[in-house]
């Protein structure tokens, strides 16, 4: 990890059965064990999103050209990374070499494979929205997205990826903003909670905002190379669709305005932040509550006879600890030794690994290790339910709290740009900086040392100081890191 | 219903909020109404696919355009109608009109948007699959495809559908066969207690077998207008993927053989047959078990202070309800009528409306109404929680009844070739017919009368007859049907 970090990455998410590429350039498959971990971040998301008021609905895959058109700063932000189809039939190739597009199936208008939805769903919106009475409309969609992205990485960044994309209607301005807040909140609360990662909310800068918002509000992680990542956003959209679509309400006294609106999202980019933020070179470290199964149990034996009596005994504690909610697996294939079994736990993260072997039968005894300390105990089987329990707990807050620390210890103050240009060198991480507020002077900084602003944060202080690039006046700190 | 069934279908599909035409042709939007419906149906087959020993993943939405040349009838199936590809990227418009393909973004080789994921799945599996020890692989998909459908209807037909596609890998063609059967039963256990709808389980003649497959089992379902809709289908598809995409495992002795291969689907289609089976005049009738809300509460009251007494008991029976894990709603929108929401709830088939009115207030009493039979009982409040809870089990077993009833009413044995174009015009249904087991023959009939074969039902028995169309020997009946 500390040799390669990039390569240490690649690496896990492969071994640990996680993703592999595919034969599609830039597409990945997401395999079984990968799939249940974000299957477990979704279902968790789908409940706090409904627990939020909002409903889940399905918009199509295709996009026409067209609309892309409709809102000028969307279309710069999204036409130059995206999918065309432009035939809707293949033929058999006339010299008899497998199939070819047939000419004669040519689209009247393009399709675009929707990189974001906005367009086609304020499309959609127009004819759902008359009057007050209508609103608010607050739906989300469970979808893939595609982004032509030239570089790819597993679950990082991928031509294809899959996403939540939350969309709200509103009839005042006040309304959208505070749903805009909400939803950053849920997403913080989220990934604090569930992947134990402590994030920093804040107003992106205009660089950096949505094309298409007029405010966009993230969620911050950092990784353990010291790089940032973009965990989440949440954009303000004004009546910037509204217009370009022209949705139009009646309000109470039959005025006609148009409709303020939100967007939101996180995607299976989630999967990365998660893999970096917590794993070593052992493999993963999965927070229990989205890990596939919370523990594994590996029995200890030479002959078969053996076996079966732990089993009889593993049976028993299996039962206890689904119970009490805990999922668990048996690996009692024969055919694998236990020092390989441990390793493969291990390296796929499981948060807790119970070994027991003849002598633990004789004593009423189990082993248990952790994944997060890589520390073992010998626990007395009576007491084993509520053990687990408390240390699947135990396990989850030791977690964030790893994360929080070297988070923290990785936030600097930087007042000159010597400075600045320093920790960016030496230390990596989040940068605290002031900055006069212009599009340019973040422009230069990118260009000068690859570091982006990656939030106004939500708690900045009011504080007097020079920008440490134009060295021009400043009222708060803005927090710099070069990102994912 | 009577008068024009096809505009009836649509005409609800519509007003119950279920699901619309979008601005992209042959592509729905499901609205959030008829997506609750989806994501109970989802869930409950998720749950019963990882009974069944399955595990979830995801592969790309894209397939070169060259693996589906590998499989020869797969591609004679498939690529007459797929959305196709050509390039990566739009530009602005020399010409100032909005954006344009920008043709120095073409692609190498073309891609298709999946219609169905066997060939980018097998050539992702021949990676995967070394040694008998890594086999079975039984993955799942929850996905969205694309099939250039000329003609679309909501829900039956549309160019873009979300379903799942099982794909299966196993080491023993009787392996593989035992998988085909097992899924095409979950389907019709799902089919039956679910969605309440009865279904025959048989066999695909050639002529309507899957693209690539040696056999295909189906359920197969009738609708109330006298037409067979095809509710899920298993495939066995022996050797041909591992063949196509050179997948081969060592077995125990070390012997190289070829993959044998299950694939397995439903769709949004469903929701199709759900609406057809069940609805009447006023609307919706939705099986209790996949109603977004099980029960609505609906207040009957003049003045405020009335709306606030009656809200009081309500709440305690929400309490009750949704202690016995009953989904409840209570609309106390003041700005609707108790008419207006009794007819929108009668649309939108919620099983059982509760109304309760100052009268019931005093009396401990609450009018229950059954969607099913449009009945009504004035039931005391205290037996309230017990009485819906039969009373949902009571009206699933009657829908279901109800279409079994019908469907058994419209399974008619044919002789002759008069009986069976009699059947077919005045009274439609399934048809029981003796056939002599031809392609040809099958392709005449459908010619003649629009009547298939449906499938060759499981418990077809050994009976001697003649080919109703040519009058050939034929050992059994099978199923005939005019089908959506």
């Amino acid at each position: 990890m500390k040799e390669n970090y990039s390569q240490w990455y690649n690496d896990l998410v492969m071994k640990a059965d996680l993703a592999e590429n595919s034969a599609v350039r830039g597409c990945m498959v997401i395999k079984p064990y990968g799939y249940a971990i974000w299957e477990k971040m979704q279902a968790q998301l789908d409940r706090m999103f409904k627990e939020t008021g909002h409903v889940n609905a399905y918009f199509p895959l295709f996009i026409p050209k067209s609309f892309f058109s409709k809102e000028a700063s969307h279309v710069e932000g999204f036409a130059k990374e995206c999918a065309v189809v432009t035939h809707y039939r293949l033929k058999n190739d006339p010299n008899g070499k497998g199939v070819v597009v047939d000419p004669d199936a040519k689209l009247e208008e393009e399709l675009i494979v929707r990189p974001t939805s906005e367009t086609i769903i304020w499309n959609t919106y127009k004819n759902w929205i008359q009057s007050w009475r209508d609103l608010p409309i607050l739906c989300n969609q469970w979808a893939n997205v595609v982004r032509w992205e030239m570089r790819t990485r597993l679950f990082l960044r991928t031509a294809e990826f899959l996403w939540q994309e939350g969309h709200t209607a509103h009839a005042t301005s006040d309304e959208a903003i505070a749903e805009t807040m909400k939803m950053v909140n849920v997403y913080a609360q989220f990934a604090e909670e569930y992947l134990a990662l402590p994030v920093i909310k804040g107003h992106k800068s205009e660089n950096e905002r949505f094309a298409g918002a007029v405010d966009t509000l993230c969620i911050e992680a950092l990784m353990q190379d010291g790089k940032a990542l973009q965990a989440g956003t949440s954009h303000f959209l004004g009546q910037n669709f509204a217009k370009a679509f022209d949705v139009k309400f009646a309000d109470k006294e039959g005025k006609l305005d148009y409709v303020w609106a939100t967007s939101w999202g996180v995607s299976t980019r989630l999967m990365g932040a998660l893999i970096m933020a917590h794993s070593d070179d052992n493999g993963l470290v999965l927070p229990p509550k989205l890990a596939p199964y919370q523990v594994v149990i590996v029995p200890i034996y030479k002959e078969l006879e053996q076996l079966n009596a732990i089993s009889a005994k593993v049976d028993e504690i299996v039962a206890e600890l689904k119970l009490k909610g805990i999922s668990v697996k048996f690996d009692d294939n024969d055919a694998k030794k236990p020092g390989w079994k441990f390793a493969e736990y291990e390296l796929k993260g499981v948060p807790v690994r119970l070994a027991m072997g003849p002598r633990d039968l004789e004593n009423g005894t189990v082993e248990v290790a952790r994944r997060d300390t890589l520390t073992k105990e010998v626990v007395s089987i009576d007491l084993i339910g509520q053990y687990i329990s408390n240390l699947l707990e135990e396990i989850q807050k030791n977690i964030y709290q790893k994360a929080l620390n070297f988070r923290n210890e990785h936030i600097t103050k930087a007042d000159t740009w010597e400075e600045f240009q320093d920790v960016l060198k030496n230390k990596g991480g989040f940068i605290l900086a002031h900055w006069d507020g212009t599009p340019e002077t973040e422009q230069k900084i990118k260009d000068e040392t690859k570091a982006t602003i990656r939030c106004i944060p939500f708690d900045a202080v009011e504080e007097e100081g020079k920008c440490i690039y134009s060295g021009k006046p400043s009222h708060q700190r803005v927090l710099f890191a070069i990102a994912y």
